[in-house]
């Protein structure tokens, strides 16, 4: 197959909007940028060490020997331009360059990023100020290119999910439906799992929110929650399905419902204007209604982009409101351990009046699901 | 089939080193940490998120609410029985439990790994002392059980790359080649790659040290570079092997030549006692002595546990000596853009008198593997 997407992602003017952004805050006119999504976001350049100084003038990568060629294609094809890339061979040369790039002045650093050696470090030479989110907040909004990679992800693996229902039968193990789900998903054009794949199935495991894919085989009557995500050309998507092994008992379609509405209740909640918090209030008062609100024992959502968890952030501690472009996630759930645990999660984005859905999977019945094409 | 290690790694006592530890370097006698390799060799927990507080009396682990079960569940299996897990359901929770645990005095804490933003929190209540590389000072030797499983992990890297030699043919592209390798790895008892897979091919590819596997097709006369590694219960393994589509040509096979020495060389200083720069000085020689020494870009080698780089680095800058039971990469490789790339890369244990090689595929020329059965 061919790639997806043959061109990249353009992060032309991107860097200027973070000048903008600085200057609008009060924020020093320079920042140096340590993030790796964010440095993929600014520059284009996907390798795993660099740091970004934006100054008034120039925008300077300085990375490593493995990466120097790499940098630079990269930043041609996104249509970074102006980019310069510098190449230390040793980390104290890499500092020096970023030291030399910056110059005197204040500069802005993420602080809830850079570790505290390195702030030390630099800030010996350096005036740094602790500007955390400018980047963040920039890249929360998508554009359409990013979206569309965003769709296709979410599209990948709501297949890639439907193909392998008939393998939640007795005797299958996690790991095997894991396997099989991440292999159809990267024949499908993946460039991976999104995170780490959670099939966690029985009264224990699917207890566990955050469980690993064990040996542990399927047997009749298990809840197993399928929690799966693909990434393609940088951006991920994620979703969350839950099944029955054979027939339903009365009690797992009494919480299936209950997180089918809460869930329903938070999508209705999602649109620009509505609040983080509100919509996690949205999803947990069914369950509060039901008396089981103290099952819900995580956030209800988070955005998703080059990073699978980033602004904004859905829960009860939840600030700021949603916007056109923001893509989040809403993701209420039930767990405890001897009976297992139920989630109903579907990425969307938010558009004008409301939110359109990434995720095609059906979710009406804990049915395993056929194969569909999307 | 069933897990290839049933019984999970001891944590017994493992605090207690680190005591000692701190004790033996005159640091705090309490230590946060918040690096997460260091808390799963610490508590047996693998999840994403929490901190360990190690107090002269006590050893706590505070999580959020996802892992409150699966944290005591793991601790346990893994012989960590004094460990007491607090959950706090927010962030500002979970930092007033672990401020109280700490209580007053000075308190050791890893200023490489912790935020800067995180230090500043904390250190507006407790008394932070900047102590790196205490955890990490342990860990690096590593036990019978964890030979064990990095040598089984480096087991399936090896056969299942050895089952994909009939890949490396015209037509088939570098993210084919990768997707059936990690399907293999995975069907082998792996709980994924180690880290991700590179292979990368031809004249312009191959060049980069660490790119990414795309959709090119491989043709005559390519170079292919695979760097492999698998992951099996926390552990990784990390290989590189280089081929060559149909017949290599001289100059080629004068790379490889020269790869394949310095290598050897590399490989022939590991023994304990041996100091990191030694070993590099040994690899860079061979290529200094061609003429071809601005083409190594890359360090040597590195550590490999339950982070895939970890202590002990091996490079120009390397510093410190070898011991029994560090494990580590020995990695040289040339690089030019418009010839390609060849690097030939095993993992070693470091053993009484030399090493053990746990890389069994062989490397004596870059034809196609044939499978084996390991």
């Amino acid at each position: 197959m061919t790639p997806l997407f043959a061109e990249a992602v353009s992060v032309a003017g991107r860097a200027d909007r973070l000048r903008s952004h600085l200057d609008h805050r009060g924020a020093p006119r320079s920042m140096i940028i340590s993030a790796a999504s964010n440095r993929r976001w600014l520059t284009g350049f996907t390798g795993s060490a660099g740091r970004v100084a934006v100054t008034p003038e120039r925008t300077v990568l300085v990375t490593d020997g493995r990466y120097g060629d790499q940098a630079r294609q990269q930043a041609d094809a996104a249509g970074a331009h102006d980019l310069e890339v510098l190449v230390g061979t040793t980390l104290a040369e890499q500092r020096s360059l970023l030291i030399s790039v910056v110059g005197a002045g204040a500069v802005a650093a993420e602080a809830a990023v850079m570790s505290h050696a390195d702030w030390l470090s630099l800030g010996s030479e350096l005036d740094l100020v602790a500007i955390d989110g400018a980047v963040e907040s920039l890249r929360r909004t998508k554009d359409d290119a990013e979206i569309a990679r965003i769709a296709a992800a979410a599209n990948i693996a709501s297949q890639a999910l439907s193909e392998v229902g008939a393998m939640m039968v007795p005797g299958v193990t996690e790991r095997d439906l894991r396997d099989e789900l991440e292999y159809r998903m990267r024949r499908l054009g993946a460039d991976g799992p999104s995170y780490e794949t959670i099939v966690a199935s029985g009264p224990e495991h699917a207890a566990l929110p955050h469980a690993r894919p064990t040996h542990r085989s399927f047997v009749e009557g298990d809840l197993i929650v399928i929690d799966v995500g693909a990434l393609l050309d940088g951006y991920h998507s994620d979703m969350t399905r839950t099944y029955v092994v054979g027939d339903a008992s009365p009690a797992q379609l009494e919480w299936f419902a209950l997180v089918k509405a809460s869930q329903a209740a938070g999508l209705a909640a999602v649109r620009p204007g509505a609040s983080a918090s509100d919509i996690d209030a949205a999803c947990r008062s069914v369950f509060n209604d039901a008396g089981v609100g103290d099952l819900f024992v995580h956030g209800t959502g988070h955005g998703v982009g080059l990073d699978i968890h980033e602004d904004p952030f859905i829960g009860r501690a939840g600030r700021g409101e949603l916007g056109v472009g923001d893509v989040v996630t809403v993701e209420p759930g039930l767990y405890r351990v001897g009976s297992g645990g139920i989630r109903i999660e579907d990425l969307v984005e938010v558009i004008d009046g409301g939110h359109r859905n990434f995720t095609a999977l059906p979710k009406d019945d804990p049915c395993p699901p056929s194969p569909l094409t999307i």
